[in-house]
């Protein structure tokens, strides 16, 4: 596979992603090659500075750079040659698998919705999130990203997509999806919840377990939580806020230390025609190793042509 | 001041609202009476069991009691003579001077609406939550309870109501109000946010200091955070999630601990015409006594009045 990293993106770039390429380089296998996608000139002297032969990589000269503070639309309109539009050519090509950064998050979106576009039958793609179990493995969340307002059915969408990705990526065979509600009784909840409801309750699309409280965002009700995405994003920065108090002040515990983003690899983008994975802006190089790890699991397991096929009786119906 | 107190409610009642009651008595002023709401038989001979004098605290009979799962509406009509609706009763009578349960919340804001019904100018009203800041102190979040769906003015009263809160309560000069959102720029959220942050941002009624993010929760960018009922219980059932999980580990930490419900005293129904606390149904004897400190800080701040003077511009306008 050919796995295409954003040189660029991110808050310790380019050192931090050169880094996180070398350790990633030594874990995936014969068959694939990392694709580094930045100014070549900048890349070849830190390689060199590692004393790493270029050839280790593919490497994409792409002159401009999308800033962190950078409108997304705009910023991709004005700057072509940027690693980040450059990126998302490559993808659309195909001669890359799957395109990672640790950038601009709303310019990985909007470039994702221009380039590869949104597979057939989906309504809004979404950002999904892992969460540790407490008894070991991962749980889903989703939507963390950009969808701050949902309806019912983009709801019901999101979970079709962690259903897949919870079989592909996780191994889980037969997830259980759950409504991420303020109650477990069936007519809880915001509107949105009591309308989204009953929709899952008659999906032959996964199997649903019925409204999950977020007290359950670590157990094991659930492998899928669905909500939207200011549910989401307020949910996981809550859960980072509290892990950033807690492991400041010294408390170290295998749990607590698992919540960290280090650890979890990225977002992926559900929902585009190309495999999508989107980091923390703050990644270090073990970060940047675990989102190409990622991105690896994303491409290895056909995780865009499964969710097409999913999506295949909703192409004309939605 | 009459502190009232529904023996019959929460899950070790009455033993832990006895207790809880006891412990209370050895904290309160001469001039408070505690008065126990209950069935009389039963909370006498439990005072005798501990060899108390009955007469240490004032006690009303309420032969009836409301289950947890009842639902709130059909159960107050139907047991008038049962324990919430006594004690609202009293409030409305101005008998006591305050209501604190752990019973069945839905029947406590139904019992509160119905009873001493919501202050004038006052669309909706809201059960506040605390939680402790990470440098000393506490933070408010408001609205945790019913209110799942709001309008941009029903949350910018949310703003009125935890300034006032925070200022009677928690003797907060200032206080900072923000808005919980999923990022700190003017235009970020969904679009509840984004309607809401205008009006506040133009408020003469409290001291705006724009979004804050949810890993804010234990900081002091803000310290009363607003936003709906849904968000609000979301985000503590999971730090109550997460607190549980990290205890259970062995996790001692001082800040931890600080977030165990025992210490906050349960959460007031704002917005209402009298004094009403609500506590955790799982509360022990010691989540009783905060209970009913918290309440007698209630009713000692003259919160009620405060609330209604602060709302009278809006008895015509809203």
């Amino acid at each position: 596979m050919k796995l295409g990293l954003d040189v660029m993106g991110g808050d310790f770039a380019p050192k931090a992603t050169i880094d996180g390429a070398l350790l990633a380089l030594q874990e995936i296998s014969a068959n694939d090659r990392i694709v580094l996608i930045g100014k070549k000139e900048l890349i070849e002297s830190e390689l060199a500075a590692r004393n790493v032969d270029a050839a280790s990589f593919d490497i994409v000269d792409a002159p401009e750079e999308i800033l962190m503070g950078e409108k997304p639309t705009k910023a991709l309109q004005h700057k072509p040659n940027s690693s980040i539009a450059i990126g998302f050519h490559l993808l659309k090509e195909k001669k890359i698998d799957v395109f990672a950064s640790t950038g601009n998050t709303g310019a990985m979106m909007v470039g994702a919705m221009y380039s590869v576009g949104p597979i057939a039958g989906i309504s809004r793609p979404c950002v999904l999130g892992e969460v540790p179990k407490e008894k070991g493995g991962l749980n889903i969340l989703l939507d963390i990203g950009t969808n701050s307002d949902c309806k019912p059915e983009i709801l019901y969408q999101f979970g079709i997509l962690g259903n897949i990705y919870a079989k592909a990526i996780l191994q889980i065979e037969n997830p259980k999806v759950g409504l991420l509600n303020i109650g477990e009784e069936d007519e809880k909840g915001n509107l949105l919840c009591q309308t989204t409801f009953p929709l899952m309750k008659a999906s032959q699309d996964f199997h649903f377990v019925g409204n999950v409280e977020s007290r359950d965002l670590f157990g094991d009700t659930a492998d899928v939580l669905v909500c939207d995405g200011f549910v989401g994003n307020i949910i996981l920065k809550q859960v980072e806020g509290m892990y950033t108090i807690l492991r400041k002040r010294g408390v170290n515990d295998d749990f607590l230390n698992r919540l960290n983003y280090e650890n979890l690899g990225g977002s992926p983008i559900l929902g585009v025609n190309g495999g999508v994975v989107i980091g923390h802006g703050i990644s270090n190089d073990k970060a940047i190793k675990n989102m190409l790890l990622l991105s690896k699991k994303v491409a290895d397991s056909n995780l865009v042509e499964r969710i097409k096929t999913a999506l295949l009786p909703y192409t004309k119906t939605i």
